[in-house]
């Protein structure tokens, strides 16, 4: 392992976040809050702290497959620390592990909170924790890559680890650019949503929160009761906009390359995850029409939640907790399928489940004609061995590691649903799960352990897994 | 697809099925039971329309693998159908799609129940019950390929369609002579078990019928309370055998011929499957200890419960719905490991899961050493990347079977876990879920719809879905 390379690496990660804690700090500011102050001592702390990583390293770092994937584990967990000490020292989360949990949750664009009431938070608390999912959601290490200079190096394993999807999803050949052009693509669209929601009467702070948190598909309110006071059209906006953000930023690409307009048409999972979306929707409204009373409304509120969950996103309008059993269990459904792959969403993504699909129809087909030999296919182009074997393995270890959690988190849960969806949850990066976490609630009532193992499970899949093994894999630091 | 091959293996299935029918008729005249008569009219019935299938068809069957799995498939819902007909004439469960759910559960090992009291049943109906048990445990076509003459053919499509696990095990080179070993390695430890019950006190009728339904890792009881009522002694010897039923049969083959007995050491399946049992029954007996205040009967409840669980039995000594979470979420996952490959269990199998640890662990391990190229071994031998890659998708869609289970009864059910662990009953052929479904309360109040899904479920995991998911698969029966 060379550790040098990965010093330099965390120092630049931590300088970017000392930035960014500025921008807090002048929320702060502009609403005369005391609080401002810890936020600026802490962008102080993380500055001098990240300068010294960076002080006798190697300045153009090669990375390989092993440190690339690890660095980026690390780097992820040292920008919970630092990001939660402005919540400790401030006392509005004085706890350690729980504010550790709220910032991980913020960064892993999960949105699981251990807070009872969002609304006495200050200002400057509120935007911290929707700014942290608006940089979670593209990834800092994304961000670093577009802005520092590209002095040499294998970078492509920083963006794969960071980057979600079964394939490495490269707009343009250099990987510089190609960050470059996801940050640009990103910046416009949030700033579309804050100027649409503050046309639609939204206060501009307000706006700009709900903005940074469905941008990064996260799901922090700053209200008790998420979004379910804002006005029907506020949420019509927002369900349009998180949905956006769900989307493979491979579409938007094509859009501005108006010659690769057509390639959108051929995006299998761009259709699948919109189809998914719209029959799940349907379903719900119709299931849940009893309830509401009228359709419009039931298929407003179900368009809403089903884009909040399969977009890993977990904003609320409403209690859906309250729902018919099957509408309940679709969406339980769409937090494992989650989001397109490259877009700020989590979940195991539909092109991971299409594969599959695929897979398991190619198997039928072998028993029915087994001298036929077919290649699966995906946008019409032939889907390589190595990454249908990945995409197989990915869901198995998916597994392996959400049943362990469930376990572990078993201990101390009142029932199984609240164990089995807590876990969903957070590995997924959605935020609410049923019951007592559900939208109504929160995860303050679980134990420390539990808030640990499900802080790993957050991380671990915002990162899709292997940063966050290798990091755990005592083997990885055995020397070759 | 080759008709005449298909309608001359079906008719030998129900000539079986008709001779085993004389058994509950003997079992009605030995208690005088008038219900008798009902299992002889349907032996009949069976024998004959079994005489007319097999009438003009070739007598030397050749079978590729799509023809073979479907057969299987076939088959198995036939013998559901015929198997019924008794406890319908008799008017012991009138109504069909409950008669065929009892029956399909007794020959799939499942051993879910409508029945609200079994214990105001014929003792010929519930005879029949622990038969279907037995027969299904091993397997019919087994049982055929044992007895009928080898003509020609390739019959390993036959006993692969039927015979559980990743990998084909095959005793001896030859498919008859295979069958028969399995099958004599049956009897003699179902009469093993027969004899221990008997000399622990318990009636004849009642051994035959807990070894029947023990054998084929089934779990229909004859009382209403499973074995609750019945002494610790016998609890602790049919624990001990559902155990040993769990093992795979290569384990009494190896014993048999003396110098292959160093093997049993070598199979790691065998290790592990007795290493989680261990594991899981120490963490619920101490997890369970506050409940039964002493550890003797903590863990004498929670090793049966695990062996009762793990080998997908569903025996129950205790209403293990009022255990704590953690040890109901222990045995939710028990239900998905299942048994071992080549036992009479269900469930994934412990080699299927072994083998994707094992993959899980060599995928990581690629990161750490790109270069290396390391083979995953089983028992010490190199295992075949066409068996890994099965592996994979055998869980895949194992999965995508599951999902798509539960969001279908949850149209109906009251809440997520009724669901969730009635699909996870059957498909993994367990028997008892958690809450109304638990160990003392049954299937009965589930809709109709609910109970189809269900039936599909129980078939297609006794037969590990391919035999089942071909069946219904539009695209077999084009011609080629």
């Amino acid at each position: 392992m060379k550790y040098r390379v990965i010093g330099n690496f965390l120092g630049n990660v931590l300088k970017i976040e000392a930035i960014l804690l500025l921008l807090p700090f002048l929320v702060g500011i502009i609403y005369h809050e005391q609080v401002a102050y810890y936020y600026l001592s802490t962008a102080l702390i993380t500055f001098i702290v990240g300068f010294l990583l960076s002080l006798n390293s190697e300045k153009a770092p090669v990375f390989y497959a092993k440190e690339g994937f690890i660095s980026v584990g690390l780097a992820w967990i040292l920008m919970g620390l630092f990001g939660a000490i402005p919540f400790i020292i401030s006392k509005e989360i004085p706890d350690f592990i729980n504010a550790l949990f709220e910032t991980l949750s913020g960064f892993t664009t999960t949105g699981s909170s251990i807070l009872l009431a969002v609304e006495d938070l200050s200002n400057a608390a509120n935007f911290w924790r929707c700014l942290t999912h608006w940089i979670g959601g593209m990834g800092v290490i994304v961000f670093m890559l577009a802005i520092f200079p590209n002095n040499s190096g294998n970078n492509m394993h920083l963006m794969r680890a960071e980057s979600p999807g079964p394939q490495v999803g490269k707009l343009v050949p250099k990987v510089k650019e190609t960050a470059k052009m996801l940050y640009i693509i990103y910046i416009v669209i949030t700033l579309l949503e804050i100027i649409s929601l503050k046309i639609a009467g939204m206060p501009l702070y307000d706006a700009i929160c709900a903005s940074f948190a469905s941008a990064g598909t996260g799901g922090f309110g700053i209200k008790n009761d998420s979004l379910a006071s804002y006005s029907v059209l506020i949420q019509i906006i927002v369900n349009v906009f998180i949905l956006m953000f769900g989307l493979n930023f491979n579409v938007y690409y094509c859009l501005i390359k108006s010659k690769n307009r057509k390639e959108i048409f051929k995006m299998e999972e761009v259709r699948y995850y919109l189809l998914i979306t719209i029959i799940a929707t349907l379903l719900i409204a119709f299931n849940t029409l009893s309830q509401y009373g009228s359709f419009g409304i039931s298929l407003q509120q179900s368009s809403f939640q089903v884009a909040s969950i399969i977009t890993t996103t977990g904003f609320a309008t409403t209690d859906f907790n309250l729902w018919p059993t099957f509408s309940k269990a679709i969406l339980v459904l769409l937090m494992f399928i989650g989001a397109c792959a490259g877009s700020t969403g989590g979940g195991i993504k539909v092109s991971r489940i299409l594969l599959s699909f695929k897979m398991a129809k190619e198997e039928i087909h072998r028993y029915i004609h087994p001298n036929e030999v077919r290649k699966i296919k995906l946008d019409g182009k032939v889907v390589e061995e190595d990454t249908l074997k990945s995409v197989g393995l990915y869901i198995q270890i998916f597994l392996l590691v959400f049943l362990a959690s469930v376990l572990l988190v078993a201990i101390d849960t009142i029932d199984l649903i609240e164990s089995f969806t807590a876990v969903a949850a957070t590995l997924n990066n959605i935020g609410p799960g049923l019951n007592i976490i559900g939208p109504t609630g929160n995860y303050a009532a679980l134990s420390d352990f539990s808030k640990c193992v499900l802080m790993f499970d957050m991380v671990a899949g915002r990162l899709e897994l292997l940063p966050i093994l290798l990091l755990f894999a005592p083997r990885s630091y055995k020397k070759i």
